[in-house]
């Protein structure tokens, strides 16, 4: 284990806590849920998950090891949840989310396990385990949990001006320590470096894609923050699985443009034929940042492991691809089994995320009605407005409050 | 000293600055007073600190060591000077507070001297000298300014929507640096990781009892953003002496649980009886999130030292216990002297803030007069609201004004 | 290079985007540009600063070598653009931004060859070429863009509470990690801890001089936000030079704070006389965080080079000036050198700003009209207020914008 673990773990735990909390504070009515349940969840899966990947690859003699490394391994995990999260905000219980918790952490660690162990795959950044896993899966619950009605509370499910910028404290802080996510399981040394620095050149190259692509698709050439916010970290995930391949930094930059651009896109033209075409709600819209960006991620992996060789990685090549032996090295089994990972993750997440989707449908968790979602003030004490505060007058009026919880 | 001191310097830099900072402005007016005086108090108390702990225990041939270690304990013993603050928050001059710091920090020298020089205590995470020593001076140097007329400030003493939001950026950062907090300046290796650890676990069940009966003691099932803001830290403040121990994740989790359960219960139901029968006015709680949790935490120190043996840390024992060369070891005495260590901290708290709060009372020091309390506007340039910003029209009309500033 | 590396990229990185971002958000109307455009343009910068570092000093056979060195260096030169966007921050369209990076970062690589590599000048943390280079950069650049009709957007060159609350997380972060910034390309060992200190000192007793000038300077003794969120950090600027050098504790604490109350100072009494007299704009103040204290902090470092000598410095001479052999050693022409790298600096900062300025003066780029500086609405889809938000009916009518887009 490397020198720098610690340092790694702290980094991606700063992503989890205030990278994910923040950057779903963007709703107006909605902060305290946003940063609170996200605590709350992640707090959760953070230990469910060291029991679950303990039991399917961390056991050693009986007993599930511990260290710096189960805990950044968990706060993946717990990444994977908080990304389905995204999908559902606003529209579920804290109990609903601890329930898909329970079961989204366990098929993330049998899908890992699956991944890595058995296939032998590459992804030391989770473009597959974390990103289309948790997008795929946040997408089908979501798609169950189909809200005809939700145009009631429509009002709420945007964003007023400071709510943009506490959203925009999460999307900075996940920016900024992405290398350190994608590089923090890497072998230490080379490895490592080239991981963080791709994720570098990648985040970099496909902010200025987003930017770009902002203002070009606005009619007037005005740019938004819901661009910004998201499609400016999809570079991150789009080198999730390559990153720590030859992939150069020129490569780099040219897999993080095109993750910016597809998801500007994405935003842009393909979320509102999902809501109405396929019945998907998908609040932050997961599926451009992490959905796509994250198969891209995937593919980008298949390929560069295909065209692996010994020319290329010289010596290092055995630290890369954990079974490549130089002289049986098979390049393209290897991109092969990459190929099919993605595949089983995309089954898994499907099919996981119908049979969770179904279970959160019993009307046994809370669950918000149609005109109260996107409000905090059904599950917290919201401060009142006496001292001349006019954002809330849009809280539920006592008699609304009185019949909910009656 | 160990490769990653100035890692956890930074670390615990952040939780002081950042973490006290912020957790301060959930006021709805005070918040320019929270971070601003916060910094002040901080950039002043770790020089005064670097001199106070260097004449007790850090002087070589006439000259006081500095270095990042020196750092690290001026910033713990800055923490304790700002858990006071939490007590008095609102109704001091910053006058008044540079004076505090100036007895508080010398006095938390002279604690920390007879614990951990002269009684040979272990409290690397602080438990007894940061929390329970800053906590209870600052509840008694609260209760010498007892201001009987506070009500008339009580509609300032409570949030708004964002200065909540506000607040969970130094919950949040307070949560993920404490394992950093905990093992700072514990032995590199084993003690280390063991204490980050168990500071971890700790705090993850203790977010979980938290939200948990935030919830059972809300008439409506509603959660209170005080308790999330607070409660959910007090399980890093109640490992704080026996995180280097082996006290097992499991253990951890107990006390995790523990804390954050007695923290929500004293800010439901002990804080108003304190309040109104000890009159002891506690703006941010801090003996509910700092007081009690530090006294749990000591105990559990105690209980924890009077149970180790050479057959449980083996050769680490003496990396733990200082004095414990395995064949002349005591256990007994060791926890022995852990408790005292305790009565001691106590006993300096109260005495100390005793007589520093009726310094405190002196009429000189441009302390905010009962109807202003709670209110940036005393000490800070507030920005007006021409731009139909309606948030802050609860400021002393210029009348009030001009009879303060007369 | 140094184990820490890594980390210090990251504490940098911290800086450049969180730092300099939410720094910028104390206008009311403009904290999408300011975090936003900070974002933009730093993730340009740093790709192009490391083709031009890359040029000018890091070519090796023909290519240029990548690491977290390179990221370090380019993060710095992108600090330096930054410290320019606060002269024009409002005042400019992002297109202009683009192209004031191009040419601030060609010049700025120049000016860092001749100084580091020609001169053989000792500028780690960058008081000469980042903050005197980009302060008078900016500062000429503003000015040739001077505006005499921007009292028409007068009312929206201020802040609101809220505003104020997220550029004191800008500060506070630049705050913190100073000593990083200062001490991350300085040689690993005694160097590197040398300089983190002094920063540290230098930095608490600048804050203590910041409040104390703050309120001297108010006719009610109050305190001005603007201080304390920038002349708390000119601390950092002054020891950027001689941070590594033997400044002392005590020296580093008077260089602080004399830069606290030349910069508190600058804010009250010569930014408006820049304004009326010299008709330099400068929205932030740059000439008060980074103008004078980086003239002052490179006159430190002369001065402490001139005095240098192995008696002081022993056999770590040689490790802080590259070309101290102990034999040939001479203090005064390294004196020498280094006041003529701050000439040298100051030319290419004057004659360069000139260029950019009159280049940015093309009608070509779509900037803001008169009245319409400090505007977000300009280039952002800005959130409406349907939600009884009242901060933001400032903006623009309809018939107003459609008058601009016309």
């Amino acid at each position: 284990m490397c020198l720098h673990t610690y340092q790694c773990f702290q980094d991606v735990h700063v992503m989890i806590f205030v990278g994910f909390g923040f950057l779903m504070t963007f709703l107006q009515r909605y902060g305290f849920s946003s940063v609170g349940f996200n605590f709350l969840i992640a707090a959760f899966s953070l230990q469910w998950a060291t029991l679950m990947q303990g039991f399917f690859h961390g056991m050693h003699h009986g007993k599930i090891h511990v260290g710096v490394t189960s805990m950044i391994n968990a706060d993946f995990c717990t990444g994977s949840v908080l990304i389905s999260f995204g999908a559902v905000l606003g529209k579920t219980s804290p109990v609903q989310l601890l329930v898909m918790a329970i079961f989204e952490v366990t098929l993330f660690a049998v899908n890992e396990f699956i991944l890595l162990t058995i296939l032998g795959a590459n992804d030391a950044g989770g473009s597959m385990t974390i990103h289309t896993f948790g997008a795929y899966f946040g997408l089908v619950v979501t798609r169950v949990l189909y809200r005809p009605n939700l145009d009631k509370s429509k009002h709420r499910n945007s964003s007023v001006y400071h709510s943009d910028l506490f959203a925009m404290i999460g999307t900075i802080y996940l920016w900024m320590f992405w290398p350190s996510f994608n590089s923090a399981i890497t072998n230490y040394g080379d490895p490592q470096h080239r991981t963080a620095m791709n994720t570098y050149y990648s985040l970099a190259s496909c902010t200025l894609a987003t930017f770009a692509f902002s203002a070009l698709v606005n009619p007037e050439g005005k740019l938004d923050m819901v661009h910004i916010q998201n499609a400016a970290l999809a570079g991150g995930v789009a080198v999730g699985t390559a990153g720590e391949m030859m992939l150069t930094p020129f490569g780099s930059m040219i897999v993080g443009f095109l993750a910016g651009t597809i998801s500007v896109l994405g935003y842009k033209y393909l979320t509102p034929v999902l809501e109405s075409k396929l019945k998907i709600q998908d609040t932050c819209g997961i599926h451009n940042l992490h959905g796509m960006p994250g198969v891209l991620g995937a593919v980008v992996g298949a390929v560069t492991s295909a065209l692996a060789s010994p020319a290329v990685y010289g010596n290092g090549l055995q630290r890369v691809f954990a079974d490549g032996e130089p002289g049986e090295w098979n390049a393209q089994s290897r991109g092969g089994f990459q190929a099919i990972s993605l595949v089983v993750t995309l089954g898994m997440a499907l099919i996981g995320g119908l049979v969770t989707g179904f279970i959160l449908k019993l009307p046994i968790y809370g669950a918000p009605p149609d005109t109260h979602c996107f409000e905090d003030g059904l599950y917290w004490e919201v401060p009142g407005e006496e001292e001349g505060h006019h954002e809330l007058n849009e809280v539920a009026t006592p008699n609304e409050t009185e019949k909910l919880n009656s």
